[in-house]
Parts: C-alpha cells; structure tokens; sequence
C-alpha cells in the first residue's frame, strides 16, 4: 500500500491523516515534538469513531483505517517511500522555508510537497529550494477531513506533473479539488470569505444590523443554497434566462451598492467570456426551471435536515 | 382565525400564501390578473403536497392547510378584515406607488402594508402615501416557503409598533427576522452576496480560477459551515481566543488581500465595540473547544445528509 508522509500533527496535520487513511493510504505522522505526533495518532480513533457514528465509514472498516496511521521517529523515516509529502507546519516564513528545504532534501525526487498554509504564498517559503518545482499550496478548510473543498496553488516553479500529480491525488481521496491557475494572496476561498466578511463588519459596525441578525441572513438564508450550490449557479437559477440575464437585470442594483472596489469587475465583460458557456452547459437555460425544482427539492432536505439535526440536539442539550 | 392579504400572486406571493397558511391564517390572494390568482390558489396544493413529502408538514394537517387560501376578486375583498398585508407587485418604482397608495386608501387603520422589494427602498415608493407609517419592507428569499431568512426594513417614517407588529408576526411564522435599524440599499442579504459575487466575478474575470471551481469553493466549502452557522460565529470558533483574536491574528491578512473599500471598515474597532459582547454571551471562549465540537458534529450530519441526498438523486437521475 502507497504511504503519505504528514509533517506537523496539530489539528491540520490530523485532518489530513484521517482524510488519507479513510482513501487507503498508510500515513506516517512526524512532529519535532515526538510526543505531539503519538498524541495524534491516537487522538485518530477518536476522530475515526466519530465519522462511524455518522456513518461516514463503516465500522468494520473502521479498524483497518485506525491502523494505517503511525508515527514516524524521524523525518527520514517519514520520508522514506512516501509518493507525497503533506506539511502543516507553523505559519512563520522562516519556518516553512527551513521545513521545506529538508523535505526536499530528504523526500524521493518528483514526490509533491505539499503545504498546507493559509496565509504565507508558496512562492515566499520555497524560491531558494532546489526542488521547487515540487512544491505547491494544497489548502484545506478546517477541519480538513471534514470539509471535502480543498484548493491546489501552484507556484510560478510548480511543474504542471506535480499539479496534476496533486489535483489527482486529492480526487481520489474524495476532495473536491479548486485549481488556481497562478498564485493570489488569500487564494480564492479566503479572499470570498474576506470579501463578505468585509461587508458585515462595515453593516454591523454601522449600526444596521445586529451581528446576530447578521449571522441569521446567512445561516438562515444564503448559506441555505450555498451549502449545495455555489453562488454562480445560484444567479444562474435565479432569472430566467440564467447568468447573463441575471447580470443584466441585476448587474446595475448591486453596482450602486457601492461594494464595487476601485479595480472592479465589469460583471457583463466576465459573464460573457467566462460563465455564459460553462453554466449553460451545466444547466442550458431551457431546463432553468426543472433546475429550479431540484432546487427546491434540495433546500427542503435541507430543512428537514436542520430540523432533526436541532431537534436531536435540544434533546442531548448541546449548545450551539 | 385571522386573515392575511397577499397583493401579487407570482413565485414570491404564493410561497408568502405557503408560510401564512401554514402558520393558521387565512390568505386572501388576490393579483390584477383574476385567472393568475385562481392558478395560485391551485398551485398551492401542488407546494403543500411536497411539503409533505419532506416531512415537513403533516400529511394529516395539509387539506386543512390547503383550504386555507383563496382568490380574492378585488382589493376590497381581499383588504376585508386582513391583519397584514404583504405585496408582491412589479419591481416599478412608479407601480409600487400605485399599489402602495391604494392599500393604504382600503386596509383598515394601522394594518402594516409590506413590500416583498428587494430592489425598492419602500422610502422612494411610499412618501407621498398618507399612512407612510405603516409601510415598511418584509424581505423574504426566493422560494419564500423555504428559506426561513426575512429581512424587516423600515423607512424613516415608520413607526416602531408597525416594526414590531410585523417582526412578531414573522416569528410566529417560523420565519427567522434580521430587523434592520435603518433602510440601506440592498438590505443586508444582497449587499452580502454582492460583495462575494463581486469577489468571484474579479476572481473568475482574471482567470485565476474557473467559474465551476469558484462554485466548488462555496458549495463544498465555506457553504457548509454557513449553513447553520453565520460567518461572524464562524470566526469566532476559528480562533482560541474567539472573535477579538481572531481580528488580531488574520484582520492584516485580510486587510493585505486588498478587497477592502475606500470606507473600509476597521475590524479592530467593530469586534472591539458591536462583536465581543454578544459572541461572548452566546459563546464563552472557554466554551469554544466544546462549540467546536458541536460544529463539527454538524458538518459530520451535513456530509452524511448531503451524501443520501445525491445518492438518492443519482437515483432519479435528477439534475443539478
């Protein structure tokens, strides 16, 4: 069986195990700290137990998948054999390009290293590794083996083999893969994240709305739909004629929001080169309202969903 | 039992029909088109019918339900002993008017006259109307029925009691109130999705990444967590120290992606005066572990809800 080598065993690195362990893979857990990596390997049976309860896994496969994990004495014994490096060290420049240049001098030729940095651009922590082109951000959203989206960023030096190499690995570990074609600060789902988070802090700050009221607009309202549908098919459904009829009748009310920002998009420019062709595909505009049925159809799952989730928690009086 | 009159029978108006009769209350349709109100009426067995199916409504309480709407075959009829009134008209500024001085001319003294606008400040549509203090904005999101989020926006004139009227109302409907405190263009909910979809359409628009992957960023990530969770909330648990830290640890990060406004607002100053207090009550940070845990209870039932949802989709060979 292949092995995966994770290198920093807080809860990233844990995340990670378990997402490789349930895909198949031996995980060879490493931490300066020896102790922190032996704590993590037993904090899996935990983890593991719950996805059972879940019936993420099933149990009798639950054994098997405890047992993949283990923690490696050394860097070189995590290393060896391993077709891709995972690294969740701290997020510190300095450290992430001290750890990188020993993977690289340790880890098989070609194998990916991977790291999992939220903040710190692959391009600032491995431009002197000899290596680089092996090198590349595969971002998880905490907590990793809980949340399948996952973004792959090359550096200006990855290889395209080592992209592929990582956007197929991360596919058959069941993750649902966001390729970027160049590397941005924030990569896209912080800079989303950012850009509505942006906009509370100006309303609440402003004494529009409360922050609860606030929380409520989008855990009972938009992030209904979002939870099953990005926000670009999401406008796709919502006007007759999809995307570009969308931007067409709507593009002006938002524009005079004034949440435009001063390098704004021009919203018909975009829908014409880049969304018109792939959502009418996905969805072409005649099936629009079958589309909006299954919708439909969702969102009362959903509510059903988050009605026996509630109920089943009033019961246990867990808080929220 | 009381009576509510839904002006406008479309898509808004008859999923407003759902949730008033659902709740116990007559509803008098009525729409300039008699046949259009007469097709609302029909349609709404069709909706309650799949409220069934989802389990939520009872099968034995839906003729009841059912029964509960009707056309109205004029304004006066339908006005006739109503409650409340929610209109649904044309998105005119100059029809909304209209409409809005009409009701105002029939429904009986104080009965909050509202506007489903989600485009319309009720201000530019209701000046002139002589009981201006009774109109006011009752936003839902489309499909009304099914997405619990209500907006509650008041003009400058009106009065405290008809916000009140109408945000109790709401409740009792099982409807989840953001009452802002003052009207803003695009209310809270669509600024929200405007500055995400102004992020994604940049995003897209640079070719940093495909329409299809941005989807994949929300829907299989930041989507989940915003399904039961608001983002403030969100943030919250994000760091050991709650809200507060979270600000100090990745407001910069943020703040150096440049989707900041040129009146951006200072999240420091925001936590510090409108986020703090009230994250803090609902969540102490030395409860945040435990909170954590409770959301990834939930993410771990939402995998699990979305998982035989699209297994029984795959099923119907439905579509997405």
């Amino acid at each position: 069986m292949s092995k995966i080598a994770v290198i920093g065993t807080g809860l990233i690195g844990q995340g990670w195990a378990a997402v490789f362990a349930q895909s198949g893979f031996d995980v060879a857990l490493y931490d300066v700290s020896r102790e922190a990596a032996e704590r993590a390997v037993q904090a899996m049976d935990a983890r593991i137990a719950d996805l059972v309860e879940f019936d993420l896994i099933k149990a009798t496969d639950a054994p098997e998948i405890s047992q993949r994990s283990s923690g490696a004495a050394s860097l070189e014994a995590a290393l060896d054999g391993a077709i891709y490096v995972q690294e969740n060290g701290p997020e510190v420049r300095e450290i992430k390009e001290e750890i990188t240049q020993k993977l690289d001098a340790i880890a098989a030729r070609d194998v990916p290293i991977a790291s999992s940095t939220s903040g710190i651009a692959a391009s600032r922590s491995c431009a002197q590794v000899a290596g680089r082109h092996r090198c590349l951000v595969v971002h998880p959203i905490n907590p990793p083996h809980l949340i399948p989206a996952v973004e792959i960023v090359p550096t200006p030096w990855t290889s395209t083999a080592v992209v592929e190499a990582a956007n197929e690995l991360m596919i058959h570990c069941r993750r649902e893969t966001i390729v970027l074609s160049e590397e941005i600060d924030g990569f896209v789902v912080n800079r989303l994240q950012g850009a509505l988070l942006e906009e509370a802090f100006r309303l609440i700050g402003s004494g529009i709305v409360s922050a609860e009221d606030l929380d409520t607009a989008v855990s009972d309202g938009l992030g209904l739909r979002w939870s099953f549908m990005g926000p670009i098919q999401t406008i796709h459904l919502n006007a007759p004629g999809g995307v570009a009829d969308y931007v067409e009748r709507y593009g002006k009310m938002y524009r005079d929001f004034g949440i435009r920002y001063s390098d704004g998009a021009d919203w018909r420019q975009v829908s014409r080169d880049k969304l018109e062709a792939p959502l009418n595909q996905r969805t072409p505009v005649d099936r629009i309202p079958e589309a909006q049925e299954n919708r439909d159809r969702r969102l009362m799952a959903l509510l059903r969903h988050k009605e026996v989730t509630q109920f089943a928690r009033s019961l246990g009086n867990a808080e929220s």
